[in-house]
Order: structure tokens, then C-alpha cells, then sequence
């Protein structure tokens, strides 16, 4: 039994038990959550969110990449997100390689080099600052005054604000 | 008080009753979950996961772009998961609108086109198929066999999967 299917059998208890359906699209807390995708960070319960409440959006390092913008644009837009909260978090594997060794390796690998940088980075509250930066100056954003940035630490489960 | 301010508020409750510290980084089931941002999936509560067991992805659709791709080869590669699971979702935001229209949106109102293209989507299976294609043939992935796609029902809670 692999992985994928324990968490069908697990899937398949929750929804024996589901009552939360018939809620809307948009989120009702009027927010969209960005984090890194680490294991350790279960950002509904790491924020108090029930279903229905926000967007989370979710990458390797929590950066502010392309992907991330259309996310948010879409949020905001097409489903009246008002607020965004962006969450690094302390011990990131993001911050234990370098782009430019990791870009070799996939090209000695593959053949080839991504069209993607990897986005590694040592500075963790640096790298919150310049996600902060890369949000506010999305020209297609409609709200961007209420952005915050957090460094969450995994073995606390404390967020600390980045200013 | 934002939103923003209630959820870091819950985030000191969460503190101060936390015990989940000391976990690795690498998720201890191998497995890297790709989900739409749409609030109404809690993919942690829907799959039965618990701290430090899965890297979670999610952005707007689920859909496999670039920074899907980056992430889940960090995941692979620098973190070793072998499995990975794809989730779309019934009533999604994605199939509200229409790719030209809004980038005509964005150009009228911001002045300037997107880098990036919305990913709006009529057929939530056949996205998912589309995904699936392309974690297939990324060829910086180093495990492409488990790779599995599901369309989780925001009214019963329940997945079905896109074969």
C-alpha cells in the first residue's frame, strides 16, 4: 500500500464524517495566506482558519515567484481576498544549497537547465523583506496595503512579524 | 483589528499549547501534495496528515506551472519525496472566467499584460490530466511513478480520481 493510497483510505473517514459543505468561494475572512510548503507548517491550524475562511498558497521557501502574483491576482480580483500574509519559516531547506551548484546538478542530471531559478536563500528575514517588496510592486494587485511578513519557527509553532 | 491581527492573535494561542518541535525537514512519509489555494480544502484535515509528514504545494487550480515544477524537484532532490498527489476541486474559481478576458482586464486596468497566463480552466478532469502530463515530463524529477491525480468534492469532503 503506498503512501497515495493511505491518504485515500484517510480521505475516505474524513468525508464519512464531512459536514461542511455549501460554502462559497470567496473566502470569507476576506484573506490569502502565502507559505513555504515545509511539512512542519499546518497553516490552518498554525492560524486558527476554518474551512472557507482563506487562500493558502503554498511553494518551496514561500517566495513571491510568477506563480504566486497570478495566484494573488486571481485572489483578489476574481474572489475579494483584501489582506495577504506571507510565512517563511526558521530551519527552511531553502537556506542548505545554493542556486548556482543546484542548477549545475540538474543540467549533469537531466541535460538540461531549468527555466526556473531555484530560489534558495541564507537570509530568511531578508527574503520575507523582498517578498514583501515583490507583492507590493504587482501592478495587477488591487490591495496592497494591508501585506504582512512572518517568519514562523517550526519548533515553537510562534509566528515573529518582519518589518 | 485586521484579520491579519486576528490570525496572528490564534497564532499565540497555537504557541502557546504547541509540542510539535523538534521534527526534521524531509516529510516522513515522502509524499508532496499539489492543491488549489481554494479555501474550502483543509488538505491536511482531508488527507489525515499531521506535522512533518507531507510538503503541501497549492496555488490558484492546482495546475502544474513552472514554480510547481521548481517545488516539487527541491522536494524530490533535496528533501526525498517519491510520491506525489495532485488535487483539483469541484465549483472552482478557475472555471469563472476566461484567460483573454481577464488578461484585457489586467491590461486596461494596470496598463501592462501579465508575464504570466491566468490558467483558467472549463474541464476540472481533463486539467487534471493536463497536470498529470506535466509532472510526468519534467525531467528534473527524479521519481515521475507515483505520481496521481484527484478531484476532491467541496460539498462531501470526498476525492475521486482522474485516471
Amino acid at each position: 500500500m503506498s503512501v497515495t493510497d493511505e491518504l485515500v483510505a484517510a480521505n475516505e473517514s474524513f468525508a464519512a464524517s464531512f459536514s461542511g459543505g455549501g460554502l462559497p468561494g470567496p473566502p470569507s475572512r476576506h484573506v490569502a495566506v502565502v507559505a513555504c510548503m515545509d511539512a512542519r507548517l499546518d497553516v490552518y491550524r498554525a492560524l486558527g482558519l476554518r474551512d472557507g475562511e482563506a487562500h493558502v498558497l503554498r511553494n518551496a521557501g514561500g517566495v513571491v515567484t510568477d506563480d504566486v502574483l497570478r495566484s494573488l491576482t486571481i485572489s483578489q480580483r476574481k474572489l475579494a481576498t483584501t489582506e495577504i500574509v506571507l510565512i517563511h519559516h526558521t530551519k527552511c531547506g531553502m537556506a542548505t544549497f545554493d542556486d548556482d551548484a543546484f542548477v549545475a546538478e540538474l543540467e549533469s542530471s537531466a541535460g538540461e537547465r531549468p527555466a526556473w531559478a531555484p530560489g534558495a536563500f541564507a537570509d530568511t528575514e531578508q527574503d520575507v523583506r523582498e517578498s514583501l517588496a515583490a507583492v507590493r510592486a504587482c501592478a495587477f494587485l488591487t490591495h496592497t496595503d494591508a501585506v504582512r511578513g512572518f517568519v514562523y519557527d517550526v519548533d515553537s509553532g510562534a509566528l515573529t512579524e518582519v518589518t
